[in-house]
């Protein structure tokens, strides 16, 4: 699997902010934002901000630091957006179907069987700006 | 989401080894198994032993160590079946699909687009348990 970091994709951009994201946390280890291509309303993605492409490639250290930041932010989601199922994924190589080549964790609330295709339609983003808002005000509880 | 741990369900019975699975790795707070209703061939369960019906039940420390177990067993899966791509998968909550109420992260050797249904079908044992002693034997090397 591909383990060489290109600096120039979209997260890195958005890390460096030269491009924007609708951002829900942020802390010195992590970032967490909208998907603009939700799954379903809520979808949210978790990134270390470690230059990694994959899982694979992130450290113990960074792997375990960020899942539990990923567990902060689907607690949050389950109580702003009152989920019943939060469906996490995390894809590992283009082969896996992953798009940008910085690793993310994938917060959907839906069920598996439901929720829409990977990467493939851009959602409403007024929707998400206000999704966004519940999921920021909801992190304050958690 | 319901938190309420079922002590009867069918990972807590392999965890008291009252059941059989087919193992790849285990130590005191973590257990990996093959999935019997493989989404594609080495499909691979990563499950910490506490009693957590989702994510969110997890500890931090919990959830800090079983990742760091998903991402060995997740490196072995690479090597033993030379995946070129490997989706992570947790669902939470049975409005996500969860089928079996202990929290377990799924290692999909696979494209998100081409995997096979979740929980929907059996796979075949002999198989299985090949891809499983190439894991097992990969694991010596992660």
């Amino acid at each position: 699997m591909n383990s060489t970091y290109d600096p120039q994709n979209i997260f890195a951009k958005i890390l460096r902010q030269e491009i924007p994201a609708i951002k829900v946390y942020e802390d010195e280890q992590t970032l967490a934002f909208m998907d603009i291509m939700p799954q379903a309303n809520g979808h949210t993605l978790v990134i270390p901000k470690a230059e990694a492409v994959t899982l694979l490639d992130l450290s113990a250290e960074q792997a375990a630091y960020t899942i539990q930041i990923v567990q902060k932010v689907a607690r949050a989601i389950e109580i702003a957006l009152d989920a019943q199922g939060i469906v996490l994924m995390q894809l590992s190589g283009e082969a896996a179907g992953q798009t940008v080549p910085h690793v993310h964790f994938h917060l959907i609330p839906s069920s598996i069987h439901e929720m829409r295709q990977h990467a493939a339609q851009a959602g409403d983003p007024e929707e998400i700006k206000q999704t966004a808002l519940k999921i920021k005000a909801a992190l304050e509880r958690v």
